[in-house]
């Protein structure tokens, strides 16, 4: 596994003067995801945990729906020029390929693509945005202590992005409080993909009895993963978008954002958060 | 035109109990992209400006490549159920349509999709991703005084961001510290493309002598679609990504990052500015 940060030699604007210095950069890279041998789609990610990835985003987009369905995944990192940027740069050929035992769930008969925060890949027109997921049925009850202190968790979990600045998280907690999983990325979303994608790797899907908590901002892909994962509480240490809120009220999702300092505000489905 | 943001109510936990309150949160709604009556993509944005949108993806993608090539855009926002969501929510079928009157640059055969901070869109390998776009060609010359007085314009720009922390933009100077345009979007790559779309119909491309400021962080994609503008000077309040510091430097593109409290970094191209 490549690294999550890269050394790069910069200058520094003072006020008085310049400074050279090295800085650390979050590592953004491509990654060409296929199914059955043939390309899907590129996704420009944080190199890392590429197989959750994959996985992860094929579920959200109701490809792959059991992992039954899978036979195996294979996995290339040869640098070539395949980029068209001609010197190597740092990009390297990356490439994961999905391999399906049996018919996946939906035919990936549209060109869709992810890259740094994406959520409604390849969907050319509106109609394509309807995902068929149900509700989220879940008995979770959760206390506002406890969400606090999952958001002060994915803060702890941030390792890179302490160095960099420029890497998202996405950490998932059981209602004790644990952490299952946390993950860093360039994209927020792809950051979900990849805790999904774990989840499905150690059977746990749908994660009806979790907790997701985010870095950044709670948009419409973000909520949108938590659906097709069954996860019935989303937490953001951002601000929420207006279709998140809609999205999750809709499918009775609890959307909390602004999780920090110890504070949050709640959009929807607030009885699941209850002082105990 | 309706608003960039929406009112919610929401309740917010301070620790001590439950308080109901009115939030104000960014608007995020699909917009279809057609061409010449077919759909080519969606695209999650903040409403407003959606013809500058259109046009400026279309230029970054190279079916656009000049301004004459257009004989019309035509606007629809008629709610419907296409959706799928059932319920009117907040989504609105809203459909741009770019007509041309000769053949585009390059013919959008592939399904590209665009969404809160989209720029690879509708790759689907990663030779897809190699845009033909020549080095930056400009003898702009700018004080670092001068770029740090134009990161704090583009703050002051951020109305709606103010009120819902949701909102990213970007803003477009002349070499004498003059605000061109400035553009709020929840995809901070969406900001961009309204940029470059007003200057496109202003006329104004390439975008030779300008300086593009940007909220957030400073990605591939950002980087890319500025290389496709001709912009020479790239400044990002927040931290460049790997892949952005090598676009920049392969296209002599001069990239800061971490424009704010008086300083900035500068990863490629330093040689444009110069403390005068």
């Amino acid at each position: 596994m490549r690294d999550r940060e890269a050394s790069t030699t910069t200058i520094r604007w003072t006020g008085h003067g310049w400074q050279e210095m090295v800085d650390a950069v979050a590592v953004e890279e491509p990654l060409e995801l296929q199914v059955d041998g043939r390309p899907l789609s590129v996704v420009m990610r944080t190199p890392g945990h590429d197989v959750e990835l994959a996985l992860g985003l094929l579920w959200a987009e109701k490809i792959l729906t059991a992992r039954e369905q899978l036979s195996g995944v294979r996995l290339s990192a040869d640098a070539d020029d395949q980029s068209g940027f001609g010197e190597p740069l740092l990009l390297e050929s990356n490439r994961v390929d999905v391999c399906f035992a049996t018919a996946p769930g939906r035919r990936p008969e549209r060109s869709f693509l992810s890259n740094s925060a994406c959520g409604v890949c390849g969907a050319t027109s509106l109609a394509d945005l309807a995902q068929d997921f149900p509700a989220i049925e879940s008995t979770l009850l959760l206390s506002p202590a406890a969400l606090l202190r999952m958001g002060e968790g994915l803060h702890r979990g941030q390792a890179t992005f302490q160095r960099t600045g420029g890497l998202h998280a996405a950490a998932l907690f059981d209602r004790s409080g644990r952490m299952l999983t946390v993950r860093e990325d360039i994209g927020r979303h792809n950051a979900v993909d990849k805790v999904v994608g774990r989840a499905l790797l150690d059977g746990r899907l749908p994660c009806s009895d979790s907790i997701l908590v985010v870095s950044g901002r709670g948009g419409y892909e973000i909520v949108q993963k938590a659906v097709a994962a069954g996860i019935p509480v989303v937490a953001a240490v951002g601000a929420p978008s207006s279709l998140a809120v809609a999205v999750a009220e809709r499918f009775r999702l609890t959307l909390a954002g602004f999780l920090r300092d110890g504070r949050f505000n709640v959009y929807s489905s607030a009885e699941r958060l209850q002082p105990g």
